[in-house]
């Protein structure tokens, strides 16, 4: 009780943050009392138009400031190609890499039982619509969830989804599936020493083996 | 450039605090966007009125919803010992020991001649006017200063500038200082490994040993 209640406010909002413990709210709190009014409302107007000022696109559910996304917009994009993945920072990482030249499916989570996220809390149903209404168009569906339980899960399930609009319109195309369905290559990540892959990682790696 | 810019805004904001990157940013911020509109409003205000609350002290300098702070207008605190710290965290870490019953002078900061911060820039002169003006009732001055280069030199300078107040006001009662100025005692933290301390550490443990 000897805290101002302004300072606890601001503590209590820090904390509920993922990976900020009470020391750390306290620390950044006592910090930003140092620091001028106007940087203060910077922050705070950050804050509060966050989810004001962004929209998610209305073809593959990224955050964005306008619809449809940059991404999406943009007609350099190879629009052949969909890489679906989880959350829109996966989307961020992917650009960085700089090598992607197709376009996203931004799920907004995965598959979690345990915490009660089944196929329909997650975007999986967009994707299916999105796939069929265009299935002619579409070359390959990058699988590109995180290489976890809950990710695998969401692969698993989509790719068995996706199956079904894979199959020949006519008897004429008998054999031939529309589109590719891949995932992200799984092994040692660069600069990974063997010495300490999990098995898991390492039994993926030798299944995964290219020719040198 | 494919981040949306209210995205971009708050990851910023989010770097500019200390001990927070870029991937932690982004990480905070994604977050953010699938918390209620509401809970990020209440962020928002605390932000913007942590500084417009709170006022220092006129009396200990801590950061407080009124003037005197409630420690300072607290009757059943000892106001003839003073410890004085860096920063209104570190009152918070003593109140929660629980043990001291007296009352702080918060510096706001340490010497440190590397950031260019002086005597000048920490609130040190508040302190040896609040000394001045009440000399005959204060008892002990504790420096509660942190134990490093910065805390060290802070607290031998307040040191240096007490002892000319803390001469004898009159011939009669010549020899007799009029406070008691000490510091916060060194060694071992509870719970510390002797294998694992400093060198600096044990001589000051050693120093400091207790009869037991």
């Amino acid at each position: 009780m000897i805290l101002a209640k302004p300072i606890r406010r601001l503590i209590e909002a820090f904390e509920r943050l993922p990976g900020i413990g009470p020391k750390t709210a306290a620390r950044l709190t006592f910090y930003l009392l140092h620091v001028p009014q106007s940087e203060l409302d910077e922050f705070a107007g950050a804050l509060s138009n966050l989810k004001k000022e962004t929209v998610l696109c209305s073809i593959c559910l990224n955050v964005a400031e306008k619809d449809p996304c940059p991404i999406c917009s943009d007609r350099s994009r190879d629009k052949s190609m969909i890489c679906v993945v989880e959350q829109p920072l996966d989307v961020l990482a992917l650009e960085k890499a700089g090598n992607y030249k197709g376009v996203y499916h931004v799920l907004h989570g995965a598959i979690n039982p345990l915490q009660n996220i089944g196929p329909e809390e997650i975007h999986i149903k967009e994707l299916i619509d999105r796939v069929r209404d265009r299935d002619r168009e579409i070359r390959e569906i990058i699988l590109g969830m995180n290489s976890n339980m809950e990710g695998e899960a969401t692969a698993m399930y989509i790719k068995n989804q996706l199956k079904t609009q894979n199959s020949p319109a006519s008897p004429s195309e008998a054999g031939r599936a529309k589109f590719k369905i891949t995932r992200l290559g799984q092994g040692l990540p660069t600069g990974g020493d063997l010495e300490y892959a999990d098995e898991v990682t390492l039994t993926r790696a030798l299944e995964g083996r290219r020719e040198f």
